[in-house]
Parts: C-alpha cells; sequence; structure tokens
C-alpha cells in the first residue's frame, strides 16, 4: 500500500469504559497521526468482549485505511485482542518463535519468574509481523491485509499494548516510521502558546484571521487554564515546498497576542521558564506552601534541571516556615500565613538559604474550605532576586483544591518567564 | 422512560482527534455509570465535525438508550455540538432566557467582559431541559425523545461541557441524581488495590477464583506501576439485598495477596500512608532528591494533609544536601549521593530539622543517562523515625525518567504503609 489517508485508534479495556483507566494511549497515538500528517476522524473504546470488539473492527476497518489498536495483549484470559483480530480476519493465531524467546529472555534478565500464561503473548495471527517490545513482554502486531482487492481497497492493522511505557517506545521506533513513508501529504504545524487570557478573548483578538484562514487552518485548543492556537498548513504532493504563509500568520498571531503568548513552539510554560533561567546561567529555588512541591515536580520534570534548580522547602506548616525559612513567627502573626508579607518574606529567605539568583514563593489557600478567614483560592506568590521583590501576584482563583494548585503553579511559572523576558 | 439498560459516551473536540487533550471527561463519566450500575459498552471520540458528528449521534443512539456527550458547548464557532443534536432530531435551537442571564451573571460576578459570541451558549434544542452551569458559561442539555415510540425505544441524550471541572460538578449535582433512578440493576463493586507485585503473577495467586466467578465476576486492572482487582455484584430488581457472597470472595482475595494488598477500597496508595499516620497521630517529612517534590506533592493532594506533612526539602544539588540538612560533604564524596549511606543521613537529618516523627528521603538517578555511574533507576528510598533507620529500599527500575519518579513516590508511600501496618 502507498498511501494511508486516514487512520482510527481503538482502544480495547474493559478498564477504560468503567473508568478506572484515562486513555492516553488514544491522545498520543492521536498526537503522532495529526504531526504525521495523517488524519484520524474517530477514536473509540471497546471492552474485552468479543462480539463487540470485533464489531467495533469491522467499522474502523471500513471507514480508514489503518486502524490502530491498543490493549488486551496481556497474558490474562480478559486479553483477547489478538484473538478477535484473527477471527475477525478468518485467520489462526500461530505461535511466533522469536517472541516467545523475547518473552523468555525478558524474565531471565529481570530475575522474575515466567508465569505459563506469558507464552499466550507469543500467539499472532498468522500472516502478520511482530514487532518486537524492548519495554515489556507482549509483542505488537503488524498485519497488511486486502493487498487483492485492488488499491485503495488495502487495510492495516497495527495491535499495540496497553501500557503507555511499551506502546509508546514501540510506537515511535517501529510504527511511525511505517506509517510516514505512507503518509497523503506532509504537515506543517506550529503551536502558538498563551497564558492568562481565556479562550473567547484570545480569540477575539484574531477573530478576523481565523474567519479567512483556509491553508493553512487556525484553531484554538484549550485545557483547564492553558491555551494554545495550532496553524496547520497542509502540503500536497508536487506542491513546492513553501511554508512562507505559515510562518506569516503565525507571526502575525503572536504579534497581536503580544505578552500572552510565551511560545511558538512545543514548549510547556515550565520549559520556557527553566530555558530562559538555563539561558543566562542563572539559578532558582523554591519556597512553597499550598502547591507542597507542584513547582519542584514541575521544574524537575526537565531533563537536566538541576543545573538551574538547586533545591526548594516544602514549608506546610507556620512552624517550618520560621524554622527553615528564619520568618519572623510575629509577622506571621500580624499578617497571615497566607499574606503578601509572608510570601515576600519566604522567597527573600529561601533565596539566601540555597544562594541562588532567584527564588519563588507561594502561599495560600488550596481549600476546601476558608484559612485564616481568606478564602479557598487565595494565593500569594512572590518571586525575589538580587533586587528584592520583582513580581508579586495576588489571585482568586475560582476553582476546587486541584484546580487551585494548578494555577498556582502555572501563574507561578508565568511571573518567571516575564520577570525574564523583561515583560 | 424507566430504565436505562446501558450508556454510550461519545466524546467532541478535534483537540482529541489531534492528540492535544487526554480525555479524562469519558473516564469520569464511565466510572461515574459503572457505580450506578449502568453499564457502558463503547466510547467515541468525533471531531467538530457536523456530519461525522451526526453520525457518531445516529450509532450511538441506535446502540443504547442514553448518550452522554461531552464538548463542543463553547462560544467559539467550532463548538457545534448543540447544532448537530438539533440537527440530528430535525429540531432547532432555541434561545433559552434562563441560561443567557446566568450567563450575563456569570461575567458580570467575575468582573469579566463578556463577548458577544457568549451569548450563543444560551441556545438549546427545542424541548429540552437547559442544565446550569455553576462552574461556568455553557449549560449543558437534557433531552428526552421517542417516547411516541413506545416503550423500548425511548432514549435520553445529555450534552454536558468540556472543561473537565464544569463537567463534574454539572454530572455530580444534576446528572447522576437523574440517571441513579434509571438504572436497571444495583451494583456493588469493592476494589482490592494491590502494589510490589506484577499483573500476572497476582493472578496467578487467585487463578481459581477468578475462574469460577459469576456473580460475583472478577476482573484485575492494571496500569503503570499499579494494579487492583474489582469484584461486582449484580442484584437484579426484586433481588435480596444480600452482600455476603461479595463480602467473602473479596476477604478471600485480600487473605491470598496478603501483604501486597494495601486496600479494600477508594483510596490511592498515598492516601492509605496518609490515613495511617493520621490515625496515629503521627507527623512526617520529607526529603527529596530525584522526586523533586513528588512525594510532597501527591502528599499535599489530601485535603487536610497539614495535620500530618509537617513540610519538605528539595535538596536537588549535593550543596543543598549540605548546607540545608548537614549532610557531611565527606560522606557524600565516599559513598556518593546516590548512595544508601546518603539516603540515611538525609532521612535522619530532615527528621531532626522538622522535629517530625517520621522523615523519608529519595535520592536516585532518574535519567535519562547515568549519574556517578549509577545507570538511570537506580533509586535509593530511606525511612527514618524515632528508632533510626526503619526501612530501606534499592530500586533499579526500569522505565524512562517519568516512570522512574512515579515509582520512586509509590515505592515511598508503600514503604510507609508497610512500616505502620507493621508488615
Amino acid at each position: 500500500m502507498k498511501t494511508i489517508y486516514s487512520a482510527e485508534i481503538v482502544s480495547v479495556g474493559t478498564e477504560l469504559l468503567m473508568g478506572q483507566t484515562v486513555n492516553t494511549n488514544a491522545a498520543f497515538i492521536a498526537g503522532e497521526l495529526a504531526a504525521a500528517g495523517i488524519p484520524s476522524y474517530r477514536q473509540s473504546v471497546v471492552g474485552d468482549n468479543p462480539g463487540r470488539l470485533q464489531q467495533v473492527l469491522s467499522e474502523a476497518v471500513s471507514r480508514a485505511a489503518l486502524v490502530i489498536v491498543t490493549g488486551g495483549l496481556g497474558p490474562t484470559e480478559d486479553d483477547i485482542t489478538s484473538e478477535c483480530t484473527a477471527a475477525f480476519l478468518g485467520r489462526k493465531l500461530v505461535f511466533d518463535e522469536t517472541s516467545a524467546d523475547r518473552i523468555k529472555a525478558y524474565f531471565s534478565d529481570s530475575g522474575r519468574e515466567m508465569s505459563s500464561s506469558n507464552l499466550k503473548q507469543a500467539m499472532i495471527p498468522e500472516g502478520s509481523v511482530a514487532l518486537p517490545n524492548v519495554k515489556g513482554t507482549a509483542p505488537g502486531v503488524l498485519l497488511e491485509f486486502g493487498t487483492d482487492l485492488g488499491p485503495g481497497d488495502e487495510k492495516i492493522i497495527i495491535l499495540l499494548p496497553g501500557p503507555p511505557s511499551e506502546m509508546r517506545s514501540m510506537f515511535s521506533e517501529q510504527v511511525l516510521p511505517y506509517i510516514e513513508s505512507k503518509a497523503p501529504v506532509r504537515m506543517r504545524s506550529e503551536y502558538i502558546r498563551i497564558f492568562g487570557i481565556g479562550e473567547s478573548a484570545a480569540e477575539e483578538m484574531i477573530r478576523d484571521l481565523i474567519d479567512d484562514s483556509v491553508n493553512p487552518t487556525i484553531a484554538p485548543y484549550c485545557s483547564d487554564g492553558e491555551c494554545m492556537f495550532r496553524v496547520t498548513l497542509t502540503k500536497l504532493e508536487g506542491a513546492a515546498d513553501d511554508d512562507s504563509s505559515l510562518l506569516r500568520i503565525v507571526q502575525e498571531i503572536r504579534d497581536r497576542l503580544g505578552e500572552y503568548a510565551y511560545e511558538v513552539g512545543n514548549r510547556s510554560l515550565p520549559e520556557v521558564a527553566f530555558d530562559l533561567l538555563s539561558e543566562r546561567n542563572e539559578t532558582i529555588s523554591l519556597a512553597e506552601s499550598c502547591t507542597g512541591g507542584m513547582i519542584g515536580a514541575a521544574l524537575t520534570d526537565i531533563p537536566g534541571s538541576s543545573g538551574v534548580f538547586k533545591g526548594g522547602v516544602t514549608v506546610y506548616s507556620n512552624d517550618s516556615k520560621i524554622r527553615l525559612l528564619g520568618i519572623d513567627g510575629d509577622l506571621i502573626e500580624k499578617y497571615g500565613a497566607v499574606s503578601r508579607e509572608t510570601a515576600e518574606a519566604m522567597a527573600c529567605s529561601c533565596m539566601k538559604l540555597f544562594g541562588t539568583d532567584h527564588s519563588l514563593s507561594v502561599t495560600g489557600v488550596a481549600g476546601p474550605g476558608e484559612s485564616e478567614r481568606k478564602p479557598a483560592g487565595t494565593v500569594f506568590i512572590c518571586l525575589a532576586s538580587a533586587k528584592g521583590t520583582v513580581a508579586f501576584r495576588e489571585l482568586k482563583i475560582n476553582r476546587d483544591r486541584n484546580g487551585v494548585r494548578r494555577m498556582s503553579v502555572l501563574n507561578a511559572f508565568d511571573m518567571i518567564r516575564r520577570e525574564l523576558s523583561g515583560i
């Protein structure tokens, strides 16, 4: 088969239907397909039920040239994806020696005992190609069929294991190169990421650009406090490789959104803040209260963060604020632990404690319920540097405990990136 | 309509098909439906495309009595769910005054300016009931139809907003009571949560119970290092309200899985560890290195955590380990920052610093790449109490940076719960 015009993603697992697992696999694969220029118009989730699984396969195959299925390749009796795929195509399962050897090696390498059910994972549909699993036991399956039906009727089914780490590594290393070579168009997307302005208001700022957009297209994406615009240029086969229309519109959107646009590209707000610190060879430390370590966790999520992040204190009690940061107990008494004054004292003390160029502090009421007669969602964030307090925010966040903490983290990184960008 | 025998979940949004957003909404609704005794056999994701959205609605309605749709109720032109639902049913959209007033009030209350597009959100399909949105602007929609077709052909479509906080609050407060009254059976599920043993091995331990299970059923759920078994008893209408078979099997599974079973119920591993500390009125502090604040973030995710968690230090550099915790630089030099010796010194110093009953330390190589000639995935965790080091683990985690950090966090909480449970 030469060209994959569209794909569908099928996720198999009763745990998905029961709401026990969030379907991160579909999001990952969808993102990779989009980047490769293969549109996908439907995702389906179905349980470990033979009839319903075959029904979904049949529908997906009727609509799309490529169907990617995740889950149900495990060793247990509930795992029936290979079986059902074989049955759907009227093929039998065959024992794949190479996969069996890999499974045995996986267990002996990790010093664990193999249970007999694990060898079931070496059974794959006849005529398919096993995809080695470098992170686990279940091989993937690549199945081309319908080639006898003539061009346009050829189909591909790819089965991938459900555990995200196994699936991702198999997808990136084995599936992506295969499907990229069969994509109908080349696409180039750019993302303009914004913070500090709502979806509607941001859209109003570029309304005319959106209304006029054909190719490239402009689309907004928002979720829980984070927003971005995606600009996508589709390049048909044989067309000139000219990105200038894309770059022009991206620049225009960026200019209009001004200070709210923190990134053109793929970096998150923490990554942008981290890179700004890293470029200047400057260091930061953290004094967290209501965020409890979340800002440090986000920073250290970035490989190489130790060059910038020297450490932090999580001072969750008044006593620890006094004891670790040497904050004046009278100050806390007078203004409250959740106050501008305490936030400033936290940042300044923390900076001295760690000897960093900057220090950021957060103190607030995450809720549920008020504290010190301040309502849940009251958060003070302070950024200190050698010049003293260089940035400060008092927030009233109208969200639940999780939302208050999440928005506090994003605001903290936004303050760092604004300060270091001179906004 | 009296009884909803099954439901389907439809998620609308090009951002889902593009992989920009993970579909947490479907997981949430699926979990709530399952708990309410309404099975769902299919979830679908579709983009903001009128034809394809109507096609999905038509398929879902043909299979299930209740179809819950999320997303596409926003103010932008891409948001077409109400429109498409009305078109699918051959109805028109009508302006709902009450919803319009609520939208206006939402903006004036939060001191923000309303953009004209927001009033579009007050347009709902004729004959439907608007569900007030207490966390945002878009009302939900409840639509009963087909009642003229006779019993069994009656259908319900419910439209909910896409932002998770708005959707969840609307679902819990308005949708759940409505559908609970229409569930065909009462179900009771119990979850036995385990840690420290793989899926296959755990299943082998209760193989005969699984093979024999009819009602209650036993099903395993595993994701990224966490595993559980769900035992579900289905009680048909008119049947005696007798849970003894459920309780008996749960107890048997729990007994067989022994020390690996940390919870029968809904509590996560951090919550179990937290509750054990809380029950004993004991406090803990944290000294994190490679986890960078994640353990503190997980603890403070629990409302009321300040009673137990006094604070922590994130000592991401050798210098901060020495400076904040007073660890001997020679010790770090001799054994390395990633070593049993350093982990023990971190926990013991941290306990003194915060004056807590316990202190837990983590130091490791999250990767990518080795450090101090130790491979990525090498992690030392130490739990100290008045008696000194009471628990210690040396881990070799064969995962990526994220996985190493996540498994370190889970192991940390597992050590706390084992220690406090006397295992």
